[in-house]
């Protein structure tokens, strides 16, 4: 039984989730760092409990006084939300010896999906093309060179723990190999405790896919279809959408019952990601899954009409999967049209793109038919220094990707975000979607990185 | 060809259109009372001008001043909104006179169903069952009470060019007849300028279901489903929803053939809407048909998929329909799911529903998955008494009417609109949408004046 939620995160998506538990008609606990007070899933949770100051480590990722929390309030479920605790193995198995539904897979499917080089065993084993790579995690710098002489170049270094697109960087030549690995080094071991490396080939240009899995405690595991998010920063998504466009639906139909094989394979519940790279010749690559909600998953959403966090309350409460499954009301079959999201950032994109953060004055978001905004941020907000600098994802719904580039162009028009101090990447985001490259969806993930390079968008003057 | 449109309306209608044209690439003009200096579709347009004081006649009604603001900024389209000029073939044929396209049918169309009488005739001729009543409209007080006492009672008086719920008055026995049909009349001639009135039987327990047609220029002429419409409060709608629930599909389905047949029939073009009564035997009635778009197109909108503003505008430029077109970019056919409508407005439960306007100061506003909200408010609007109280119509979808039903009670839930002397129905909506013949689909359109009579519902404690 799930009666009460403790939202184990902040900003946009624990509201989101704070909105799904009302609709099903659960209570909910908020938790939250001084540096959140009054912020929008503080107000909008039924009760709410401080943890601890900013940054993370002290308060969004202080497991004890987040069970602590869940305890007083008598929470019977925790949902982790995307990143923070989400994948964290440790973390869901203190919930379940807490006696806590924990909103996702269980501890052990985390620990095999969460090490990179484990999902690539457990990929392989169930049929995946998996980059080639190493076997296991690369330790001393003359390993890591063995390994890259035999995978060859360009390769990619990836912290074997990372996720969220940080801890990775990619290697051109061997003459880059050991500044790069020291850098990857000491960025995993500070994001993710664990210095662990592997090597994999780097593939320059290739499309990101990924496919959306709902799996039940009742062995019913089913996709909900693709995702391309193609358009990265540095390895952070900025745009999003469904379906994967400009693909052959036998590929994707291929990828995903390939997807469905692999979850299905380990037992796999609640909702999870998992993510491939498609090259021009329709060759396509495992990369990792993501054990929890995605960013991205409003896209999804709009196409299908299932509610992703909805289906994740069930799953943790024992109940089987509404969509696609033989129990609900009507659940929608099927992908319907196109759906894009933008992730609207507290940065400057004329200065690389830092973080700009600070209390918003004006907050004007988009409206109207087929748009959807999830946002924490209103006037008066405060946006920490500390914490994710997302403030809106803009999601937009059409019949077509034409319809639905030319609302998306709409509605970021209409999205006014200010305040001392505060810029975002608003217009970046409007000159990315009319590039032809994305118009005529034959971008791939080296697309923006050519892009700022080549100052072919404009990045905005220095304020 | 259509380049440049101008809005004669007003609030969330006029924004709405706004939008569809930005995203379509048509250029906007806005023509404003001087109460709505600085509203939304003011700044939202590319253009505005000030075309009167409030109220309407002056203003929203002044054929010249629209004209002639269409003729200093260029504009080649005229689109009405709901309400005001929407209906008015006059108006209809001074645009044509004027060499701009009017975005809905040709001023006969507007004619033939804008006149209740001749609506009935051209339905009753297409084969759709008409009520028993007055074959034309009734003059002296003996003419009324001899076609009474030939239609039987009770029996409802309505304006002849009556619309949008105003200028009728059901009468239950002969001795209430004079009485009402001075009323009646009075307010016709007030609203409308024309105190022509007909009889029509009256149906206490029935439902109001509607069907969404969509006509293009090219002999194509579609239907998008139902809606039911049976909560009223004096004939006012104030919850709706997409498809009608509780009715067999069938019985739907031989509703929408006859609408679709009747527009056929006349050579209908753009949207428009045919109004059905049906009574718990599966009897239906044809009542009228609406030739513009309605306050309640959203939830035929989410349902279905299609931007019934943006067919408008193609339609007026000559263009075949996209909806179920044969030239599409892939819109989608058919019903999925279900989307219910609330209309907040700014009026006082507690004191019999009186208007509630003035300056707004907290517009909290809905959000989050399937959650749609047309308004044209926000935190220091000016709500001028002069208008249409409607606030903001809040809209959801769910796969079923379950689910739509609790996502619409959170959605309102987080609704919050205040300011010093105004009051909003939000808490009687939910009590609405609560109360057990709404859930289970029972209800008809006496459902709400029952309620709030027998005191089943509270209304609130006067401020």
């Amino acid at each position: 039984m799930v009666t009460r939620v403790l939202v184990a995160n902040r900003g946009e998506i624990a509201l989101r989730v704070i909105r799904a538990c009302r609709e099903l008609g659960l209570g909910t606990v908020a938790v939250h760092s001084a540096a959140d007070d009054g912020a929008a899933h503080v107000t909008a949770a039924d009760r709410a409990v401080r943890i601890g100051p900013p940054p993370a480590p002290l308060s969004y990722l202080n497991v004890p006084a987040i069970l602590e929390a869940a305890r007083i309030t008598g929470a019977d479920a925790v949902h982790p939300g995307y990143g923070l605790l989400s994948e964290d193995a440790d973390f869901a198995e203190a919930c379940r010896d807490a006696g806590l539904a924990f909103v996702g897979p269980e501890p052990e499917a985390l620990r095999t999906l969460g090490d990179k080089i484990s999902a690539r065993r457990v990929a392989a084993a169930a049929g995946l093309a998996v980059l080639p790579g190493s076997p296991e995690p690369v330790g001393s710098a003359e390993a890591v060179r063995a390994q890259a002489a035999r995978t060859g170049f360009p390769l990619i270094l990836k912290a074997a723990s990372g996720g969220g697109g940080r801890g990775m960087e990619a290697v051109d030549a061997p003459g880059d190999l050991t500044a790069a690995l020291a850098r990857v080094r000491s960025a995993a071991a500070a994001l993710f405790g664990d210095d662990r490396v592997f090597v994999e080939r780097f593939l320059r240009s290739a499309r990101h896919v990924e496919i959306q899995i709902l799996g039940d405690r009742h062995g019913t595991v089913v996709h909900l279809g693709s995702r391309d998010c193609s358009v990265q920063r540095r390895n952070q998504k900025i745009v999003e959408e469904a379906p994967a466009p400009a693909l052959p639906a036998e590929l994707l139909d291929r990828i995903a019952a390939d997807a469905v094989r692999c979850a299905a394979g380990i037992g796999y519940h609640g909702a999870g990601t998992f993510e491939f790279l498609v090259e021009p010749d329709g060759a396509y690559w495992f990369i990792e899954a993501n054990c929890r909600i995605q960013v991205e998953h409003p896209v999804t959403e709009m196409v299908t009409g299932v509610d992703l966090v909805h289906e994740q309350l069930r799953v943790a409460a024992g109940e089987p999967l509404v969509a696609h499954g033989p129990t609900g009301e009507g659940a929608p079959d099927g992908v319907r049209g196109c759906a894009i999201e933008c992730r609207i950032n507290a940065e400057d994109p004329a200065r690389d793109f830092r973080p700009a953060p600070g209390r918003l004055v004006e907050v004007a978001l988009p409206a109207g038919p087929f748009v959807r905004v999830d946002t924490h941020v209103s006037a008066g907000s405060a946006v920490p220094a500390e914490y994710d600098p997302l403030l809106a994802k803009v999601v937009v719904w059409a019949p077509g990707r034409a319809g639905a580039l030319a609302r998306m162009d709409r509605a970021l028009a209409e999205c006014r975000i200010t305040g001392p101090g505060v810029r975002t990447n608003r217009d970046f985001l409007r000159e990315v979607l009319r590039h032809p490259r994305f118009s005529e969806a034959s971008h791939d993930t080296a697309f923006l990185a050519g892009l700022t390079e080549d100052g072919d968008i404009r990045t905005g003057d220095p304020a």
